[in-house]
């Protein structure tokens, strides 16, 4: 029986709110799902001044192809702001100095249409903490075949994996591989969800509960953790189900999913790890999932107040560090 | 007989102003014309949390060449910052790395000078919701064969086209082209409504009345919605005349135009999404002509007021929200 939880708003943070908010009781109370924000802060390391450079996280994302590197920016520099250390891009060669100029924290890898694409993302995985497969990757041929043994070098070396947009397309079309890595994180929107679950139980969707038709793609899978972005985000690994409804606007500019993306990578990261003993309930990519989910919400929120409906993605990633404060710091 | 609307300034917005502003006796009221701003709020579609991407606008602009990458960038991000969720941009191969760096918001397709091009357009077409046709277009005679060949395409998936800059050239050159298509909006200036006419009736202009100048070219072209860019925007689809003559700025920067015709395209997609029954009296492209025209000039004036004669279209695009609200929200 799956437990779910929602989530709204923020309530100050005590150790009696944290050991409340997964009790039984809790789990059918939206004010206390309410609390499922104060666990996510409990997985955030705290700032160091004895810390290295990467030590809070070095995140990798995978895209940027012929027409898109807004992409694979917006994730890359979305993991920075969160408070990554070093973000990667690994796109093709025409793209890389198109995302380098979008930004100079980037460090870009013009490599994914080199025949040698896999050795030589390969070498970097050792680096990486978390890979964010998929912003502005395209469907060729050519590149999805790289990216498949891309995801495969990185189930080997134990780093979580967000996949999104064009990763999501080549997972529905082969969902092996993901299948049983509890490392995975797939967040698709309403089509790209449709899709997957017409891969993997071979027709549309059955379902009227969203939480239940998430659950049952997450559990086909293995207990991969599923994010279906919508109205409502809703969210599984298998065993519960969590639902971030945090106001966010009516705006729906392209490039917000890779903030989300590219924020999942480094709390994903973060949440593993801090171990299930942090996060008291819901496993920690469970909990990372929400976390992105209320901070792109949130930006989105934040962004909308200043600009209206001339939001673009831009707008939000200017508002990641207030936000990130707003939710997981004060 | 063409009724002639002119339109200054927003009065309040209510059920009777909207009813009293398309009446007989309104029509030859200065005051009741102002009110044709009302008509344009009401194809705004409301913003909501249950849309997904791309539900309020996927708009395509064709151009970007050899010289001009300025006024594809220009007119794709007017578009999102109107409202579009998503923007992209059909260009040269060398063209494209320069308006992508301009901005991550946008996808750029380097694909206009290749021998396929029209494929490559035209595979993209059945997301799109408007195309801007013209935006540093240029005259290179390959690259005009090819959009010939993506007009006629477009003219078959049904979407409304705005012509502008060198598009306007091109149907100079085959006035065929657009020949009853009733979901093209061409905008002209001064010189290019000329070389319309000229091309059109086989002399130059002979009315001294702009009004029915426009309305004529309208006709003779079958209907399409005409917009002669000037001191006075003149605004005509064959039957009504709208003329927007709101305060701008005596600050012609080049780029003005970029940013009306990809607003345009937006206005067009959710004026003709609204339909005939909201726009309670003229036809939804001349009202979304008429919203574009009246935002550039808002765009102007707000910008002039902060800039001066320094004023430039980057300074105009970053009013749009503001002015957006100012003229179609408050």
């Amino acid at each position: 029986m799956a437990v779910v939880l929602r989530c709204r708003a923020i309530p100050a943070c005590s150790r009696r709110a944290l050991q409340r908010a997964f009790s039984p009781r809790a789990a059918s109370s939206v004010h206390d799902m309410d609390r499922t924000s104060l666990l996510v802060r409990a997985i955030v390391p705290p700032l160091s001044a004895s810390k290295h450079k990467g030590q809070d996280g070095r995140i990798g994302v995978v895209g940027g192809c012929q027409e898109y590197t807004g992409a694979p920016y917006f994730a890359a520099i979305s993991a920075l702001k969160v408070g990554a250390d070093l973000s990667h891009v690994f796109c093709t060669r025409e793209a890389a100095p198109v995302i380098k100029s979008y930004s100079p924290e980037l460090i870009v890898h013009p490599v994914l249409d080199s025949p040698a694409a896999v050795q030589e993302v390969q070498k970097w995985l050792p680096r990486l903490h978390a890979l964010v497969v998929g912003p502005g990757l395209g469907r060729d041929e050519q590149l999805l075949g790289s990216v498949q043994g891309i995801l495969e070098a990185s189930k080997a070396t134990g780093i979580p994996i967000v996949i999104d947009a064009d990763g999501l397309w080549l997972v529905a079309q082969q969902p092996t591989l993901v299948q049983g890595y509890h490392k995975a994180i797939l967040t698709p929107n309403h089509v790209e969800f449709g899709r997957l679950y017409e891969a993997v139980f071979g027709g549309p969707v059955d379902s009227e509960d969203q939480g239940d038709a998430v659950l049952k793609l997450s559990q086909a899978l293995g207990n991969v953790t599923v994010v279906q972005k919508g109205a409502r985000d809703v969210i599984s690994d298998g065993q519960q189900v969590l639902v971030c409804s945090r106001e966010g606007s009516g705006r729906r500019c392209g490039g917000q999913g890779d903030l989300l993306s590219g924020s999942l990578g480094v709390l994903a990261h973060w949440a593993l790890l801090a171990g299930p003993e942090r996060t008291h309930g819901p496993s920690p990519l469970l909990l990372a999932a929400f976390g992105a989910c209320s901070l792109t919400r949130q930006c989105n929120q934040q962004a909308f107040r200043k600009h209206g409906r001339s939001t673009t993605t831009t707008d939000m990633i200017a508002e990641i560090g207030a936000a990130f404060r707003e939710l997981f710091e004060t």
